[in-house]
């Protein structure tokens, strides 16, 4: 591990606080990263709940206000793993305090502050990197090397999905998730598998999709108020390169925990996968002797990088949180000048820009070409 | 078996007659029919060839001209099992000699011609059964059951596929599958998806498809001509209850071979199934204990009729031929009057109408009211 | 289909004898076979049984003693799917009379009556096939010629189960089953993953097994009886070949209904099958290049000979039925002198060997080389 | 976390001493436990690397000789990560010492090892724990709920496996897996399948079991060297409760990372198990209605504690490492007074000496009671 100390300001100690907060103290042992991460500071919505949340997490110094946080000169990067509509105000004030940004997706609440958001990491040179927390799965890395070293001809379709079922229950309340701007599962899971699509195939020029708001409205306030964000929503998309698309996205899938399962098609093989079971890529080939041809199974292990930071032995199994621990690996290597950050927040722009597109095509019942979002 | 005979007279002699004589052999073994089908006749493109299959299948009679076939007074019921563009012309001349008609799907390579066939099935008053093979499994039926006793509750979303490789040699050459009338993968396997769809679901209102040829030539006459279908076609779809669909069809998918797939969303629970594994369906229904609820895999068996005509111990399993078995079982009960034919042309002809709206949709770029077409 | 005629006599019209019947009918169609089968004649336990089971299966005729149809004259092949305990009996007639006989498995209740058959069987130099359902299935096939073209190397160990769970009840009765000759789960199950062991790896040396009573009463005659044989047996096992087993047979696993399931470990591969799946074959193979290794699931289609015979396109599944009619198949090529029988009597003598040596071994607390039995 | 101080001294940085780390740091952020594991020394077999693995997993202090770490008074627990010949030699200067030992299974290289240092733990008082790495997987743990409660009925049956791959290069060189005290896979592997099996159905009172070395000579100084342990064992097992069991281990099993693999029969239910997937568990219990039964899969996740705290939503998996805090939490609370420790020195040297008797069995060729081992 590199010496020189990296300042962490986390703001928000929920879900996703406390992943980060497990990535960037086991990220020096299972890795050799450039920088020493120090848990400097992390903020909440107020400080009782920060100070309790520091002490569990070992953060040195709690505060009841980002902004202190986003000052304060022990801080070097800001992770924001607060609600969607605070993503903007705090990376704006960070980057403008000369800190690199560290934001879960979605980028932003609408596609205007994420464009600024966008605009305010290049103007101040700082790095921003989105926390899709899938895509830097050493399985996922491997779909890419089959994909780009032509296993599987070229790209014909890729058909995705994610589906939870967390918002199933009719009375499950109003949250971040079911506000106007930036709610919705589209925006939510949707934007997951559309980073996966990118991520694989590349940029999506056009879409058309259907929503439905299924439990039209939801306990809020002591009573039940209307739902204006779409509980499910499919979109068919044409990728630059021509191959289609057929995306869902569905937050009250019943049994549905972690279903971000795609299928990517070429023109000589198929590739299928399900972050359900995250360790395996089922890879078909084409090319095999007669009555010898079928999907294989394969597993992660050392020849998939950089699983073997964690485990010597293949077929282990990384976790969840594994995942977040290379992202911050990344985040360091791209702090320290190693690598380019990705996905940046011009990439988290994209993949908002197109499910923008999706919801108008939805509300305008039309094809949307996504470049006109 | 009942006494009374029903000659059967069969246009075509590939997979799918083959298939036919199978299930006529076997129905009056494995069920009680109220009916006994006799192989009376066997028509082909030519002597010779009808005259082969006939021996080998075990028809009475052979002729090299399927107009013989539908007037021959032993024939009752005309199968037809012929190229699509046949399917009109001998359902039409069967239905005016009075007799009954078993034809494979898509009934017909347009619109109008489905038209005017059911309407000559009303006209003459005979039975009409399209041979959508996939719906007379023992675990739909179940999955029909599961959904009208209400235990995954409104349904929401239906997400299916059907994928297949057999046209993903792009040396693969033109056949009835790639004739503009009639051909292409929506119509070839999208019917299937869309059968099961509406099955499951109910009628589809209004989609939005995207299609793509990717192997734009194929052999042809000792060239390469110019592939005029799609090879694979995408559609978003809105049910009549609300439901939303995500369609696709795809016939050069490698590795595929029986791809017919779906997962079916309701409010309370969700079904999944895969024709490449059809004697089990995935079942979750909320409400078990915490820690304890899961999808279910439940294996065809004695409880889900009419396995146990095959075989009266579960999990040992049927297979295609049995589906079929299983169809004509039901078409003859149809003919006897104990049944209403299911799928019936009408039926055919509202799968075709979907197919023939998600074309339009991917050719005019926008979405389309399947009632409109 | 050859043109000469051969006269099936079925004895017994319960779940194997329907079986027969079907495959019988079946066989002529789906095949081109040397022999024309005849459905003759049909006998079970009383005339009036016979007679319906003949109605509905399409015998000729129908006799209420197995004697008679041994020895009339219409009768060329004697298939036996009565009890256990009648196997013997019904062979030895069938083989004086000049008869080939097709029995169901196991081949006697005592190894004693079982080596009696064998020597009927050489004796009159009859053909005597024996119906281990399993053995014909084309992914075995493709099982056994991975096996034989060195594909996973050398053999080292087999390790197996056949579960179901038609016993699990204490409640069930006793019947043929559970008879002390004969009886129990290790010649009833355990006799079919031997038949599978032997198959592919071969002849079995010396065994070590346990074996237990759970349920040690069952209804029989109005009140409870004690049950004289097992429930549950393990056995390890030494091949020939160094090769090493572990064996496992259960008719009281509560939820398999099919589970005939192994994997088969060699030196530089390994293959693992589910009867449950039973089209599907994992097999792995070392030296793939790194990162591309792993378990492909082969299906069965044309490839794997004889799928095609009854479905010219992969992927669609056989069912048990036709299992049976595979194994037919190749009974009428051996009366015909083009094939030897396998399994024949000698063989299945084999298996039962084994499984008596098993049972001595669980009786005796003491390993048992299955030569001395 | 508990502010009282414990210090950690590591002996060994290879696979399991790196999960180690990894697990005393990520315990504190995870759970909240009683008292604060500090890193304060590693030991390796020279100074040079122990000082490199102390920079590189953050511990305080490096030596190259292990007493020195035992008698360090900055050390409270010493964690044995050492080569199997070195266990005892350590675990009973820590004890003498009046650490507490937490110890990588298997627990010594000889039964009368193995007995010494239960014996020690025992007169010196101290907490022993001994790392079996999957029992305490969350998953297990619902397992052992589902068992207790009843859910599976009385327990008939354990099948298990436990097979990897890594020895299966005949050129894989000698290693302490192959020395003749301690070595072999039924030590390496069989232990962690008898564990489980011991586990969830208790203790085993008799073994009958098979071994075979198939790489008879593996390289080593630069030569060929004879392997004087078995590359694969098989045995069958009779449990104090009645139940049996099958128990296979293979290290040379191609293609097999992690099948830690079993199915525990009872008498209603079942259930079955992979460590390659696992956050997922099978469980068939009767009692569903007619044609709704089947195998439940059960996922992970708040309701199978201690899940939730890693990841607050379901099916996220966790990983190889979490499992190893999973266990670092118990061992805390164990050293706290809280919770007995399980697996404990004992239970080791229980599942040591059931390995013993059947490495006598298969030597002596004899069932063997695993009491008067």
């Amino acid at each position: 591990m590199g010496t020189k100390r990296l300042g962490i300001g986390l703001v928000g100690s929920g879900f996703m606080g406390r992943s980060h907060a497990f990535a960037f103290n086991a990220v020096g042992q299972v890795f050799d990263p450039p920088l020493r991460p120090a848990l400097a500071m992390l903020a909440d919505r107020d400080t009782e709940i920060a100070a309790a949340a520091a002490g569990a997490l070992g953060f040195e110094r709690a505060v009841g206000d980002w902004r202190q946080l986003v000052d304060d000169p022990s801080v070097d990067l800001v992770a924001i793993a607060a609600p969607n509509r605070f993503h903007k105000p705090i990376a704006l004030a960070a980057f403008e305090a000369g800190k690199h940004v560290y934001c879960e997706k979605p980028l932003a609440t609408s596609l205007a502050d994420a464009r600024a958001m966008v605009e305010a990491a290049e103007r101040f040179g700082r790095i921003g990197l989105v926390g899709f927390n899938y895509l830097k799965n050493p399985i996922i890395t491997l779909a890419r090397e089959v994909v780009a070293a032509g296993e599987i001809g070229a790209l014909v379709a890729f058909r995705g999905i994610h589906a939870e079922d967390y918002m199933m229950d009719p009375d499950a309340p109003h949250s971040f998730r079911t506000e106007p701007e930036g709610g919705g599962v589209l925006m939510d899971l949707g934007s997951h598998i559309v980073s996966l699509a990118r991520h694989l195939v590349g940029p999506i020029e056009e879409v058309s999709a259907m929503a439905a708001t299924v439990h039209e409205s939801r306990p809020a306030d002591g009573m039940r108020r209307p739902v204006p964000v779409e509980d499910h929503g499919h979109l068919v998309a044409r990728f630059k390169n021509g191959a289609l698309g057929a995306l869902s996205a569905n937050w009250l899938a019943p049994g549905r925990t972690m279903q971000l399962e795609f299928e990517l098609t070429g023109t000589r093989g198929t590739i299928a996968f399900n972050q359900e079971r995250f360790n395996e890529l089922q890879v078909y080939a084409a090319g095999d002797l007669p009555g010898r041809g079928g999907f294989k199974t394969i597993v992660a292990g050392p020849d998939t990088p950089p699983y073997g930071n964690f485990c010597p032995a293949p077929g282990h199994q990384l976790g969840f949180n594994d995942l977040k621990t290379i992202e911050v690996a990344h985040l360091l290597a791209a702090i320290a000048g190693d690598v380019a950050p990705s996905p940046d927040f011009s990439e988290a722009y994209e993949i908002q820009r197109t499910i923008a597109a999706a919801l108008r095509s939805a509300t305008e019942r039309t094809w949307v070409t996504v470049a006109d979002c």
